[in-house]
């Protein structure tokens, strides 16, 4: 552990592993949005936020946000925060790293004595996994207006009963029907575990994060013909998935080679499903879904291309039908601030952290407060690489190292 | 159509086409056996049985069987047969077509005035296809003893509500406490449609079949590591659909050089399913399931040798789990009687239809008559191959042309 940093990694660990504690005891760590044990693990969060002298309230989007006021009045707020919710069955350090780390920000300028121009804010957004709702990142979508309308009518079980999303967020004590309306943020900054083995591999201590990535899906119908497993020779056989067995190693193959090739790019079938998927007959339709991820739309536009051409060529060889890939979702990449991410690559090296940039392959709550503000994330590593499990760890050392960087980019950013 | 045949071609047309119209209206062609569509062409059957001479009973078995006495007491029986019962949505041909063949025999005896030594059986087969109970071949099991006794307890939903599968046979008219005990068949031949292409491309009358093939089924379960879609880089994945990807076109390339080289062989990967089969995760698991053909044991042998290569090659290659392929079901080939492919060819010689010898890919009655009789098949041309389809089709004169070769076979084998 570096000896120089301002922040307290006993203080880190300590709150980390408190939160730990609260999930839902048969699958460790869930404390999923809107339930019992997320406002549980809130209502701890919101006491070492008080605890730390911070001011709390819930804004309108469900947010919990610890405020540290500035000294010069409308001078506008830098922000930290992450989220505290978890998927199932996995979040020990995703999100909840974050938020800690932000706290710690406060604490250690409370203990350094230090008064910012700015107001300080650490936000817990609300939501930031795929929640019982079916949706994600509800609080940083509503915090700068962007949450769709049409969500607050999708429902889910509770304890409770059946309830919409708009009566979810008054739950946690927030209000559906206003959003939006954020002009203060000056900056804001999101630590997050990698999730990813890049850091861990490396052996690089932050990632700092100049981009996040963007997701478009594609989906994919291959149509052959279904027939005898016994009567039908091997050589008239229209196999659905032979065809589609060949497109999932073009579509790893092409995916490698972009990835090697240009930074970062991530193809994945991540569904696949096949009929009539009986035992003795060959099979004729199979459906697959494409994930694919490219922070620079020329790469994504570059796979899509290759792509159709596979397609078109497996079809032909294989004699089966196979329709033109489908874009059944699109999100662009988001770029982080320049500024931000310079002013972080400054503060790691002035405590001697090493650093890398990084592309984020994950989605996060920095994508939607970088409309409103200049953001950017710094990542810490993931041991193994693994999250959204129960194995996923990350050192305590390297979380209170990211701290660190965070408190002297909140410094630097001050002065600004 | 060969002129110099004994049968009559106009009456093989004219009873197929009155069974097709026995169908559930709604979805063409079918009567499932235990249904009341099934009993329904049972009565036709067993009325154009009657209006052809023969004696009608149901065996214990619950097999239709029309009898045609010989003159000879204790000489034995010669039996010709197949099954009325179809799948769901298929069997136009299926199974009908070689009952009606046989009836027609019987016919085409009585106008030529020949009287036989041995008794002549025409048999319909209870259930041949996988039926409601979800298991097949329940006749021709029955008959020779082997029908399972747990299958009795089996149940199915019926129009008159829950019932198994004893009470099904009692209603067809037959006495599940009784099966086998059949000592007189001397011989056994059955008319099938070769549910395949061969014949079709090869422009050949008849397929005398050497042998039913064996069916051995094999399960492979493969284990890789469910990681984020984004995060996780395309070189550090342990991506279970990609190496099952490489196993199907491995056992796809496999089959078709043992097909290939070997006469006959079939390998399908019919079923295969993959979890978590969510969008944004890379696939942890999945499990296929490998219908294996073949006549030779040793062809068997060789693709479970270089299967097992397969799977250990893969696993080293791409760093996942592939458990030992595990061998969830094995019937054995059955070769046919050579004394009776003897008689056949020399049958069709004799009124000028092209042969070939064939191997069935598919299981068929003829397979169990064989445990108590020198038995053989023989296959007339399919469409396309089409079975168990609405499409299925085989031309009224192939269906006449082997009917012939039935006619001069039994003469041939009632001399023996």
């Amino acid at each position: 552990m570096k000896s120089n940093i301002a922040v307290n990694a006993d203080r880190i660990a300590a709150d980390i592993d408190a939160l730990a504690v609260i999930t839902e005891p048969d699958k460790p760590w869930t404390r999923r949005a809107f339930t019992p044990m997320f406002l549980k693990g809130r209502a701890y969060v919101e006491k070492i936020f008080r605890d730390a002298g911070l001011q709390t309230r819930i804004d309108a989007a469900g947010n919990l946000i610890g405020l540290r006021k500035g000294s010069v009045e409308g001078k506008g707020t830098l922000m930290l925060g992450s989220h505290t919710d978890t998927v199932p069955n996995g979040g020990r350090f995703d999100g909840i790293a974050g938020v800690i780390a932000g706290l710690e920000v406060a604490r250690a300028l409370q203990d350094a004595g230090i008064e910012l121009q700015h107001d300080l804010e650490i936000t817990d957004f609300l939501a930031e996994e795929v929640s019982i709702f079916g949706v994600s990142c509800i609080g940083s979508r509503g915090m700068i207006g962007v949450r769709p309308e049409e969500w607050l009518a999708r429902t889910a079980d509770t304890e409770k009963g059946r309830i919409d999303l708009a009566e979810g967020i008054r739950q946690v004590g927030g209000d559906p029907t206003q959003a939006g309306g954020r002009t203060d943020v000056k900056a804001f900054l999101e630590l997050h575990i990698e999730q990813g083995t890049v850091l861990e591999s490396e052996k690089i201590d932050i990632g700092i994060v100049g981009a996040i990535t963007g997701i478009t899906r594609f989906e994919i119908l291959i149509e052959g013909r279904a027939d005898h497993a016994g009567t039908t020779p091997m050589s008239k056989r229209y196999d659905a998935l032979g065809a589609a067995s060949v497109l999932v190693l073009g579509i790893e193959s092409i995916a490698r080679k972009l990835a090697s090739e240009k930074g970062y790019f991530a193809g994945t079938v991540g569904e696949f499903s096949m009929e009539p998927n009986a035992a003795n007959v060959v099979p004729s339709h199979v459906r697959m879904l494409i994930d694919a991820r490219a922070v620079d739309p020329a790469v994504m536009e570059e796979f899509v291309t290759t792509l159709y051409a596979l397609c078109t060529e497996t079809a032909a060889e294989r004699q089966v039908t196979i329709h033109e890939p489908r874009k059944v979702s699109n999100a662009v990449p988001t770029p982080m601030s320049e500024m931000v991410t310079d002013v972080l690559a400054a503060s790691a090296a002035r405590i001697g952290a090493t650093t890398r940039p990084m592309v984020s392959g994950a989605g996060h709550d920095a994508a939607y407060l970088s409309k409103i503000a200049p953001a950017a994330m710094v990542f810490i590593a993931s041991k193994d690489g693994r999250s959204h499990a129960a194995e996923e760890w990350s050192d305590n050392d390297a979380i209170s190292l990211g701290a660190a960087v965070l408190y002297e980019a909140i410094l630097n950013l001050d002065k600004k």
